[in-house]
């Protein structure tokens, strides 16, 4: 089975209460990438500026991971520069600079276009709307967004809604989306719009899953000590989620519970370290082991 | 095995989205109180007014819930008015009158003071302190509390934390009472002041429970799509669990576990009706079912 991803590639610049990084790789493709190729290495479409260098593009290739559909355009790569303060819910932009990002023009290499299984990150939905038209049958695609975008072009939002089967947001987004504080008033609305699946993503309280058919799936968050840096976990969990049903080329309820684990479980790595650095670091066993744990710590 | 509860008995009056109800039972005590009788009646400690009527002292009696000490004192019973809009966590207190509990001197009957598990319900640490020098020999010994105490008086409610097994609290309370977000440097801090185990309320987000000995249990929150009416969520959840560790006379983790889920089932059934209308109504078969129900939906 085939996984595609299209998303920024960011130079991140992170400041947190346990420490700062300067332009290291960040983006939702590269946490994306980096998550889903415990379960399947996905293909990647995004850009870059040439200044981009060939060590991170490495980090990917030597993973399995696609990088024929990154662009490299003349000039600067995206950069963003953020802090968190001792509540790692709270994020504070400090810089965003677009550079090459800002006339992305997403066009997939021929190899990427029957590709089976779609993740459409936060992205400007005209683009995301490009993305799908590029792929020739697939299976299952899924989208997120941000509330720039909800605010900006609901209509947009919610066009794309209708044609994809998963929507990945959080609470404050679902609030956005449809008025409604509840969240299965508000992911009712969205599943009305279209997909078959909302995942609803709540931070340090964990998750909530809902389904067309009336199925529900609450799961509070791998209970962690520090949070480090909290950058990526939400594209992090989506890679994990996406590497897993596209691996077993399934969506049923069991399925898609387990995704939401491993969604679960590789968020909960990522942020113990700055950027990627413990998604790099980590092992398949470690993933395995963490996973029995979870199991065990939340079973009664 | 033998459970007693002192805490208030009021005459609510609540305005929710979903209607009015007017001087109808409730207190932390009632709420505890009529949760806790499905797994252990539990004897009260409380003061009421000459206006309350017999019908209400009989709805405890009629389930085997000691009322002997209940005192009626000259006067009226404690009133609250309160409103919630449309979130659900955020309440409006509109008016308290004391009255009556305004002088309550808690002093247990001789029947009482040879119970074994303690629950000290949200009131004035002074008094809760006084109930607990009135017991010979307790085993287990909960204590809840409120912002307006943390506030208040912080020293006597940290002496208190001292001399008590288990802390019942919510997310906010913790942070006032630790200065810390993060909930395990909160309950860690707690822990160090007493407690054998913290359980920290998250509301809709569920439940965490810490132990000293490290152990951790995150609960997400029953998934209810209305809540007609939050109020006595937390005495309801804190009387189920206080009911069961009762009965079963243990407090080993696999037992705190079971606990956590009672009371996350009982405060769900509580807040899908005014006041304890649906625990007045539901059976111990329905509870049974909406736990193996639990199990199912957040089992992977």
């Amino acid at each position: 089975m085939s996984l595609l991803v299209v998303g920024s590639i960011v130079f991140d610049t992170i400041k947190t209460p346990f420490g700062k990084r300067e332009e290291i790789l960040g983006g939702s493709a590269s946490y994306f990438s980096l998550s889903a190729f415990f379960f399947l290495p996905p293909k990647i479409v995004g850009v870059v500026g040439s200044d981009f260098p060939q060590s991170f593009i490495n980090i990917f290739r030597e993973k399995g991971i696609d990088t024929e559909g990154i662009k490299i355009e003349e000039g600067k790569t995206f950069r963003w520069h953020g802090s968190y303060g001792k509540n790692p819910n709270v994020r504070k932009t400090l810089k965003t600079e677009l550079n090459v990002f800002a006339n992305f023009a997403p066009e997939l290499p021929e190899s990427y276009r029957d590709s089976k299984f779609v993740f459409l990150a936060n992205i400007q939905p005209d683009l995301q709307r490009d993305v799908m038209a590029q792929i020739k049958s697939p299976e299952i695609i899924a989208m997120d967004t941000m509330n720039h975008w909800i605010k900006g072009c609901p209509e947009k939002v919610i066009s794309l809604l209708e044609d994809v089967n998963l929507m990945f947001l959080n609470d404050e987004e679902a609030y956005l989306l449809t008025g409604k504080r509840n969240f299965f008033e508000s992911s009712e609305k969205i599943l009305e719009m279209g997909p078959q699946f909302v995942i609803l993503k709540k931070g340090e309280h964990g998750v909530i899953v809902f389904s067309k058919d009336g199925e529900i799936f609450p799961l509070p968050a791998y209970p962690l000590k520090i949070v480090k840096d909290p950058t990526g976990a939400g594209d992090s969990f989506a890679g994990a989620f996406m590497g897993y049903i596209a691996k077993e080329e399934k969506t049923d309820w069991e399925t898609i519970k387990k995704a939401t684990v491993w969604g679960t479980i590789l968020a909960s790595f990522t942020v113990e370290e700055f950027g990627v650095e413990k998604l790099l670091e980590i092992k398949r066993k470690d993933l395995e082991e963490r996973f029995e744990k979870f199991k065990k710590i939340v079973s009664f």
